[in-house]
């Protein structure tokens, strides 16, 4: 035990972590790929930086995702909404009984646009069984917060025209689950109905990054590799990181809060973002239940293992159970 | 990224973790308190050794534990169960109404018994609001397995003898996890009908310790220093650690388990082993709730902190619930 900075910190000791043997083959694999070097932020200052390396990482994750082709007969409209590009997906099979599913796509605050949002919404719509709209909403360097949130609150009234709220479950991953979160607080003070339920997964609902898990898995996760403080600055463009509409941990929940699931996982860097929101629900008596995958890091095994679809099926049910309590 | 004994590991440089800020004063102190040294297990054979440890370290607990009274009114009887030593604990304006708790204390499967049962008995007693039964069941190095879970499951079929099944709530915390759900997987293939639900607070679920967080936790769980595996093989006595009665994440929940409340916290040695049965109920459909207590370790914050307050308001709830949907 020493004092750092007046702060008592513990001292841990280099040390080597063996990969679980009790994970699956393939989690066993993803955990065990070799870390590759971390790139790094450019100067927050810099756009013409940030452009380059968010245009960079966004064909990375493209080419990563290429492998996955939507299930045939999946239909993809892309529509504006009150001026918001949105992809609606609609998977082969589903009934047209207007429930949707509002789908927040992750990318830490900065990444995930265009033909990114339109592959990740393909694959929530898959997961959830349902017909999605998938925002691409703007975002920085050209359009810092409150742009990206403006663009889900828009969304979110546009669906409101046409379904009742008990019709609507809002999602979103990651830096997705920070937007869902805080559109749901939003939409709340706005006087807006609130929909069915609400799915956070992993959510980077503290911009501060005020949570223990930023230390103690840092080096652990096999994702999320850093703080992504230069990110969240860039987004939060000058705003305060704690306002709840910028990191709605702070939020107040008492206030009205759908029925929440929050997974997450034991290497997760977000694993105290899930855990700490999961507790602010409950204290403020929302419904809310919290899903904890062994070992896994952010956003589970890239969805290759069976844990993952452990996860899945929470999801789907969840979903099912409270589109189904409201017909 | 290295191999070691042919296993991957990821190797983590040394570091200073400090106290999250974000917690309350109380269990920011006890995460700043200094570590002591560990004391280390005396040798498998020498049962002397064994016997003065346990005795010394029991007094040690009892010290700890004598700063917390019983409320005023609180009454405890001593009785024999079948042969079995049970402690029943009725606190202050509980109501003769049938229900009871069966506590399974913890203590590593060797601490915990006598005088230190009788007082945590009754710190559940005061937490769960209703009557308690606390097993002061036999232990290693003189009783090893199967004698301490046999002296439950008799405890369990001599509550049965006056309760009807849905009156009765079991848990434990810690080792008393372990046999609480140990003595559910025998209740049921013995044919016995299931209690009402149970508690499992941070349960020793897996002696074969396979989880990660053995590996990721070490060092920052300020009450579980080290591996337990010493007790655990004096506790097995030559038995495997990896059957279902030993260690319970390896058991069948498809045949039946009562639903469960789970508790944990992103330092504690044993979140692997809670979150991994957690996720092994729910695949087996048994309906179970998990809550993880931001950076505190194994058994939370001592009891001291607002956070203890917040899990023990989660519990009370849980068990109220299903004493009431039993009625």
């Amino acid at each position: 035990m020493t004092t750092v900075d007046s702060r008592p910190t513990v001292h841990l000791p280099a040390r080597d972590i063996p990969v679980p043997s009790s994970l699956s083959p393939e989690a066993q694999a993803m955990l065990a790929m070799p870390r590759l070097e971390i790139s790094g932020y450019p100067p927050l200052a810099d756009k013409d930086a940030w452009r380059d390396q968010i245009a960079q990482r966004n064909e990375a994750l493209l080419a990563m995702m290429s492998g996955r082709p939507p299930a045939a007969g999946t239909e993809v409209d892309e529509i504006e909404a009150d001026g918001v590009r949105v992809y609606v997906i609609t998977p082969p099979g589903v009934p047209d009984d207007g429930r949707v599913y509002l789908d927040i796509h992750g990318g830490a605050l900065i990444l995930g646009g265009g033909e990114v949002c339109r592959a990740m919404g393909t694959g929530t719509a898959a997961r959830v069984g349902a017909r999605t709209w998938a925002v691409d909403y703007r975002m920085p360097p050209d359009h810092p917060y409150p742009a990206p949130l403006d663009d889900c609150v828009t969304a979110y009234r546009a669906l409101l025209r046409d379904h009742a709220p008990e019709q609507i479950i809002v999602g979103g991953a990651s830096a997705g689950g920070n937007l869902a979160a805080a559109l749901l607080l939003r939409a709340r003070d706005e006087g807006l109905p609130l929909p069915a339920a609400a799915v956070l997964a992993t959510p980077e609902a503290d911009l501060t990054e005020s949570g223990d898990t930023f230390q103690t898995n840092l080096g652990l996760d096999p994702v999320l590799r850093d703080s992504l403080m230069p990110a969240n600055l860039l987004y939060a463009a000058g705003h305060d990181l704690a306002d709840p509409y910028v990191s709605p941990l702070f939020g107040d929940f008492t206030k009205g809060f759908p029925p929440t699931i929050l997974t997450t996982g034991t290497r997760d860097l977000f694993l105290s973002n899930t855990v700490r929101l999961h507790r602010a629900l409950r204290a403020a008596g929302v419904p809310a239940e919290l899903h904890v995958l062994e070992a896994a890091g952010h956003g589970g095994f890239f969805g290759m293992a069976p844990e993952d679809r452990d996860l899945d099926r929470e999801i789907r049910r969840f979903v099912t159970l409270h589109w189904s309590a409201a017909a």
